[in-house]
């Protein structure tokens, strides 16, 4: 049980451009961490005063070393930790009695199995109590490129990318690979523990930091992650995009799962659904992010999905098609005028078609390059150009052209940057002289086509789909008592979920009076059985009296239900069943679920997951994203169905839902959507085992 | 039109291994192919005689040249022609009267408009009535690392991997990432326009070459698709897997579609079919063929898809296991006794559980992760191990811990090679000198983990699933004159395919005639028309000759069709409706398609392609492959269909379709598979506008 975050943010500069820093457990040994904190604190020492602490005393690196934190000759402003676990308690108050205002706990192996533990709470509620922040504990320090501060284990090259990262070696391996793409970090902290400063408040405060363009986030604990995700929409509508990088979890998660809802809005949906809420990147490895964070710095979004593929050899230029098609980009035909143009400056084998071929042309004059991307980009009737293949190389046939490699590499950055649509580059040599001076001038170059290609559909996806937002969670309405079938219809119907007209009745006698009150033909179910249908506990299309008699009694018979439901007889032929659902996540509170019904559900796997609660027009786009979309929207002839009824049902039920996190899971299956309206045919509800900690917001 | 290949394969030893060469267009201009041609040739003039040739005759490269191959003083059994494509028909004129057994043909510059033209075919038998052979022409050149022919532009690696490719710069780069992970290339050759020397004779000629011990092939043309996929099939029966990379031609190629096979069969579609009967591996860019090749040449193949992922460090380990996991790979839980052993030799925070995180121990013992690696690979547990993170860059701590970690590599790739189960390492540090050691002594490392769990799954995969079998086509049947409803159907129905009694009928008497024959139930069918359900032109469920005659006016009246055809009515209820299909590919002959029927074959797009014709096993095997197949086998309580009498009645539409090239699309939609059989309610033809090709076999 970890504390409740505190209700407004603070102020981190402490943390991060402290006047001040006091390294305790400061070493010689330069396999500590003691001794590379201490080295990464001494190469500021001209900006901030440093103190090496080791209760040994004597010399560190050449310095005086304090036996403790008592005996600094100032209030150190960040105290940074190295100590054993069982000294953090103690080193901590050490730190707040000396007047810190920031402490960055490391003590590399304390227990992970502590995280969130009773003693990280307590240690959380008396830095809040001294007005300080604290980063871990279990974490692997803060760097801050614009203040100097090095507090890691690594050289982190300096860029605009803000890190946070909950793995100390992604970091690391992130570090590498920006490196390699010319990109860096302006801030990086490691999360470690979150017993105080969690990922949502760091976020929040990069949003605010101008030395950062973009976040990237490595989390495997998002602790409340709606405010987590609604930290990464306002960053992101702050110009700022977010990428996160999350473990999925496998599917065989601790919780128990009691509905096809249960099962399908599994935990890696729920982070999907909150990605998309917020508009964030997600990504599956460092590599990707990195490349993805490259393509958002330096190339930008394309207007659309439309892309060029130039290339000098019909090989890279195919290969490329194929995967940029695959990848959901669009290679439309050039127009005539444009064919003419660019055929007129090159050599009668090119193929001016897209892809274009400069079929050697590039070879016999390397203007072809830029000559070709800036007719393409100028053309309007592209979005971007993806360039491929061999340029990049060409300083291998000889230093002149080496030369003018360089200058077509100034050329094809001006293109971009004058025509402000985006031009991404595969080159074989993708560290070689032209690729550098294309990613100073803002395009960037990936060694590998798979690579760019996934970047750039990327991008053109992050340009066309905004946040849809974050949705608040309700308060929560008056708990439901019991969640029998007649109390959830209840529940949902209030809620504005239109069911037909039922009534219970407990034997053959009632169960007739209430059919003739509905009025045949009836559907009667029998109450009190997990899964209706499959215990044969359902008789559809009863068309009298003495039909429903012999019907209640076969069923008494085989089944001996405590309790029956009478219901109007809904035609099911002209219309299609949809499953509508919602769940409480553990970490993301409720989040709805929308697929297509009955066997389709689980062979098909088509469900669409997003953040509840879900108003109309979220619920309808949640329904249309569905891939058998257009069954409902009348597919090879079928009259269309009323798409928007099933939208207001969903989107009814995700309100219930999320004003009831006593129901983990919610589901309405099926929810029968026909021309002319919807109407929920079934419906259950599981009581949560212990209520989900509300998603406070 | 090209020539057909010849009809046994030629011995290409003058071609790979020649006593002599001569190469025609030699210079001393560093910008010109004479002169890298030249220079290449000249590095291996110890092992062979060198002549240049070159029109205006002097030295070239401190040479004398000769002004023509008639001043060669002996016949040169390999003749390189790096001469303009205007010249290059006189010039193999020229190569043959010399005597040459061999030529490639450079020419640089040639149209690639030409190439399957009239002038190459003409090229093509004048070399073979020679009894030499030809590569080109437009084409790269050749490379024999064994012989040291090194007749390309361009450095390349020498290695086990025997590289085909129609695109020059593709094989550039295959050259720079295949050095990069310290493979190389036996033998490689450059198609060009394929004239005489194809794809499928080089395969057949690589799988009996020692030293080439797996194929990699690049084509944008595979000529004779079939015969491409039977030499491959051979190949990797004797143990030499092929890796093909092929352009994905947009699905808007040239050929009319006229049916949903014709749509859903796509050109794509078709290639992924031939690999699967082949058993090649198709990659998408040059980077994953590379790490596919080092996966298969060093790592090898799984016994199956359960691997153990080792890591320093959380974050490493649950971004693989997620990747891993997404790839089709199994992570099972560990047996007790094997955790408790894996525990007893690390730090008490360690994970022994999968993924195994060492959390530091690795750090503070570097034989962690060499001893438990042993462990996973010894226990029999799983059939691999993925180490990723850190390990490989232990070498940045100190000296002695780089030293460490050389010893640790070496104890690594004994553990794989001693247990015979792979090895696969992803390492922040993949070109460090730990990463060398690994791959020294067989153990593939990559740089990112996606490259590295990509190639681990394709292992897998790869282990799983032998070649399905290269059918041969048939020879050609009678061909069917007219290709009317009633014709089709009885073409398919004499191959085997199960139909409902039906008539023709010329109108409303006729009809009646017929429904009494056949017996009531009639489903009345207007034929004539393309789409006989979307423009209402099928009555079903007719109960009595007055609907039959009533149903006939009312067509007659609306569509005027020329004929009818009566049915006998089958009930659908308990049955699953399935498109099965066959259409004639240009280049692979035949092609079966089997998929969900009705609505769902579009929306849904489950369908699977195979080459044809199919046995009842392998229709059987394409029917179970469909995502939907459980609505075959008896989901969610319904009763299991009779599968195997649709497979019989797919595969013999299939032999139907490959004895009938004149029939380019030929459907059964929908084909109605019940619990006690089969039966086919409606079938088409499209005929061939020209006859295809036939796949010669």
């Amino acid at each position: 049980m970890s504390a409740a975050p505190p209700a407004t943010d603070r102020d981190l500069r402490a943390l991060f451009a402290p006047a001040s820093v006091a390294i305790v457990g400061a070493s010689d040994d330069p396999e500590k961490w003691g001794n590379w904190l201490a080295r990464g604190a001494l190469r500021a020492e001209h900006r901030r005063a440093v103190h090496l602490v080791n209760r040994r005393g004597g010399e560190v690196l050449g310095r005086p070393a304090h036996r403790s934190l008592h005996d600094v000759p100032e209030a150190p402003e960040l105290v940074v930790l190295a100590v054993p676990a069982a000294a953090v308690e103690q080193s901590v108050d050490d730190a707040l009695a000396a007047g810190a205002r920031a402490i960055v706990a490391i003590t590399a192996g304390a227990a992970d199995g502590d995280a969130g533990g009773a003693g990280d709470a307590a240690l959380a509620r008396r830095v809040r109590a001294a007005g300080a922040v604290l980063v871990g504990p279990n974490c692997l320090g803060v760097f801050d490129a614009g203040a100097g501060l090095e507090l890691v284990p690594a050289d982190l090259p300096p860029g605009p990318i803000g890190l946070i990262s909950q793995s100390g070696n992604l970091a690391l391996e992130a570090g590498l690979l920006a490196a390699e793409a010319g990109l860096g970090f302006s801030r990086f902290v490691s999360l470690g523990n979150q017993a105080d400063l969690e990922a949502a408040e760091l976020i929040r405060d990069l949003a605010r930091h101008p030395e950062t363009e973009l976040i990237a986030v490595y989390t495997e604990d998002f602790r409340d992650g709606r405010a987590f995700a609604a930290a990464a929409q306002a960053a992101r509508s702050a110009g700022k995009p977010v990428l996160l990088m999350a473990v999925a979890h496998s599917e065989a998660t601790a919780r128990a799962v009691r509905s096809h809802t249960g099962a399908l809005a599994s935990d890696a949906a729920a982070i999907d659904a909150a990605c998309r809420a917020a508009g964030i990147e997600r990504v599956a490895a460092p590599q990707e992010l990195i490349d993805v964070a490259d393509g958002l710095l330096r190339a930008g979004v394309p207007a659309g999905r439309r892309i060029a593929v130039l290339s000098d050899g019909g090989g890279h230029g195919g290969i490329a098609a194929g995967l940029a098609q695959a990848a959901g980009l669009e290679l439309p035909p050039l127009s005539a005028e444009l064919v003419s143009g660019l055929r007129a400056a090159l050599p009668p084998a090119a193929a001016a078609a897209n892809p274009v071929d400069l079929a050697g042309g590039g070879e016999q004059d390397l203007h072809s390059f830029d000559r070709t991307t800036r007719a393409l980009l100028a053309s309007g009737e592209v979005d971007a150009v993806l360039l491929t293949g061999y340029f990049g190389g060409y300083s291998e046939y000889s230093d002149a052209m080496g030369r003018r490699e360089l200058e077509v590499a100034e050329g094809l950055t001006a293109c971009a940057a004058e025509t402000g649509r985006p031009l991404v580059v595969q080159s074989m040599y993708a560290a070689g002289p032209a690729a550098q001076t294309l990613r100073a001038g803002g395009v960037p170059v990936y060694r590998a086509i798979e690579r760019a290609v996934g970047v750039l559909g990327r991008l053109a996806a992050h340009g066309a789909r905004g946040p849809e937002g974050v949705p608040a969670v309700p308060a929560p309405a008056a708990t439901l008592g019991t969640a029998g079938y007649h109390d959830v219809r209840a529940l949902l119907a209030a809620g504005g979920v239109p069911f037909a007209p039922a009534r219970s009745a407990a034997g053959e006698d009632e169960a007739a009076a209430a059919a003739a009150a509905i009025g045949y033909p009836i559907a009667l179910k029998a109450l009190g059985l997990v899964h209706k249908s499959d215990a044969g506990g359902v008789v559809l299309d009863v068309r009298d009296e003495p039909a429903l008699r012999a019907a209640v009694r076969r069923l008494d018979e085989r089944l001996s239900p405590p309790m029956y439901s009478v219901e109007r007889m809904v035609e099911r032929d002209a219309g299609v069943e949809l499953l509508a659902g919602a769940r409480w996540d553990a970490r993301f509170g409720p989040v709805a679920l929308a697929g297509l019904g009955g066997v389709h559900t689980e062979l098909l796997g088509d469900v669409a997951v997003a953040l509840a609660p879900l108003d109309d027009a979220g619920a309808l786009r949640l329904l249309l994203s569905l891939r058998s979309a257009p069954m409902l929207q009348g597919a090879r002839g079928r009259p269309p169905l009323d798409v928007d009824a099933a939208a207001r049902a969903l989107a009814a039920l995700s309100r219930v839902a999320a004003e009831h996190p006593e129901l983990c899971e919610l589901e309405v299956n099926p929810l029968l959507v026909r021309p002319d309206g919807a109407v929920a045919l079934d419906a259950r509800a599981v009581p949560a085992i212990s209520p989900p900690r509300p998603a406070a917001r």
